[in-house]
């Protein structure tokens, strides 16, 4: 069993009031290289900042990183377009990876097709058993609309915001599928194009790997870590003729947040899904990090919904304890909860 | 515990007769990035050979690999000067990092300075309590012989091949030392100037990581896991005026050849000394690769004494078995050996 991080950026997390995943645009760039720097080593090693939303909620790498503590798990980071540099190990799939650009640019990723190909020769070549893929990016959910809208499928999609902006990242998937003179539904078929046009650098590689890792004869299953964001790549590995099995594994914010529509989602892309609840709503528990994912903040990231579906039975109460540890050593206070992407 | 694996490349071990690692010299400059892709994933993923010796024994990354299998360790590898890609995971100190020169060269690490600065930032940036860092440079022991010749250090090294080919690597020093306008002993207290003149980029790496990890305050113990090379590296701390408490970690291998010498540097250089034999004269085996080990090839590298010096009482017989699947995995036949760095 190995968890793959795909850690990028794309420049669609700029619009404002588009994520959540950082303090403020500056602070966000540096997301998914504190993100990778907290699941390899526990806390940011070289990004000067621990990412938390506005109102202080952690990322959701520290509840990866607090079930990599009690289980134990190999992990790989992909750089996948890093804005920002990192010290956390990072697999180099080649040149052409680069953050991506405004979807309402012409072209979001004009490297799609490279990216994944190169990702696919990565995820052919690992010879693991079992793959666990999971993605930091800023403003990924407006770029799964996006690819999900070129594609002309359904297109209900989460936020690592309480209140859903879903209305504002339609008209900025509009404008981008305009900007790159696309209908709704024109990639049907050719996902590499509605990535190229409205995606960001993490689907290709996601998809890339996860194909690869299909593809290559060894047997490896694959499971896509996360939520809407993971439906958008298998919708896309769906449309590029990818039909061996799939698994997604999302936590239970996600659920509460899209219950029916992310089950008709699995059933449409043929998936299984897995729902695990971290029981962060556990009475003993007063640790305001908790209570912010309770009141649907952040929902998941990082492989988070994936690393807690390996807990076994029984553990879950060690995982809560230890993202109590982990907050602490990233300086959230269980009664305050963290300062807004506070530089360190 | 992490352990670390800096990864690089030197022209010097180009020269006829200076290294084993590696059937060829055009697949020896593989060999660094093969090793990090065994340590990481168990096998070569991207680099195109399993690297062993002329006469077919198997890389030391392949019993460090089996001792993760066996016991479990989180990695890190650092490109230290990478002369060929690699998909392992790697960490990028920064665009001054790269292959050494040919010792005698004029300079043969003009950035060991850069490269060292970086390193040691990176070193007191970890968490850890405990790191064990290790190297894989074809050629490392001449360039061990360049620095502690430049320091005015005793200057017995190992070698990778049985008969170690020690005055053609004293030629070489001397060689280089010349082409740099110095004498030995000329960088006595200043061990940056020797690595420029006649190091490798891997000395300037390990000795910033631990340098910076020592003195970071956080109380991490640095063990260098190797042979003659980390005599070396421990020597250029030294004389950077380091005087934390360090510890020098290998093989039974090293020791049977350098015995005496060996405790003496490391009395000479303040080091608590770790000596482990992976009992690959057990009666029981008849593994080739073990047989070749037991016959003075390989010695050491990629971190292999470290993490052998990890294994539990009573689980050395574990080590070996999972030495023996992992030799099966990487084309090593019980009876004939490695074929000489065939491609895959």
């Amino acid at each position: 069993m190995r968890v793959l991080l795909a850690a990028g950026a794309t420049e669609t997390a700029l619009i404002e009031g588009i994520s959540a995943a950082g303090a403020s645009p500056e602070l966000m760039a540096h997301t998914p290289a504190a993100d990778a720097e907290i699941l390899a080593y526990g806390e940011p090693t070289a990004a000067p900042v621990t990412p938390v939303s506005p109102t202080g909620c952690p990322t959701p790498a520290a509840v990866t990183r607090s079930v990599r503590e009690v289980i134990g798990f190999d992990v790989a980071v992909v750089d996948a377009g890093l804005a920002e540099p990192t010290t956390a190990p990072t697999v180099d799939l080649g040149a052409d990876v680069a953050p991506g650009a405004d979807v309402r640019e012409d072209e979001a990723v004009p490297d799609a097709a490279a990216i994944f190909d190169r990702a696919h020769g990565y995820g052919a070549s690992l010879p693991d058993d079992e793959l666990l893929i999971g993605e930091t990016i800023p403003g990924g959910t407006t770029t799964a609309l996006g690819v999900l809208t070129a594609l002309g499928e359904p297109t209900g999609v989460s936020s690592s915001l309480p209140e859903n902006p879903l209305e504002r990242k339609r008209r900025v998937v509009d404008e981008g599928l305009a900007a790159s003179d696309l209908e709704p539904g024109a990639c049907e078929g050719t996902p590499l194009e509605a990535i190229r046009a409205v995606g960001d650098p993490v689907q290709p590689t996601v998809a890339g790997v996860a194909a690869g890792a299909l593809e290559s004869g060894t047997g490896t299953a694959v499971t896509l870590a996360g939520g809407t964001q993971m439906v958008a790549v298998a919708a896309l590995l769906r449309h590029a003729g990818v039909d061996a099995p799939l698994s997604i594994a999302t936590t239970s914010f996600v659920a509460d947040e899209r219950g029916a529509e992310l089950e008709a989602a699995c059933e449409r892309f043929d998936c299984d899904l897995t729902i695990t609840d971290p029981g962060f709503d556990a009475p003993e528990r007063e640790h305001v990090a908790m209570t912010r994912y309770c009141a649907g903040e952040a929902k998941e990231g990082v492989a988070m919904g994936g690393a807690l579906s390996l807990v076994p039975d029984g553990r879950m109460a060690d995982v809560r304890d230890r993202f109590e540890t982990v907050c602490d050593r990233l300086g959230i206070d269980a009664e305050r909860g963290g300062e807004g992407g506070r530089g360190s």
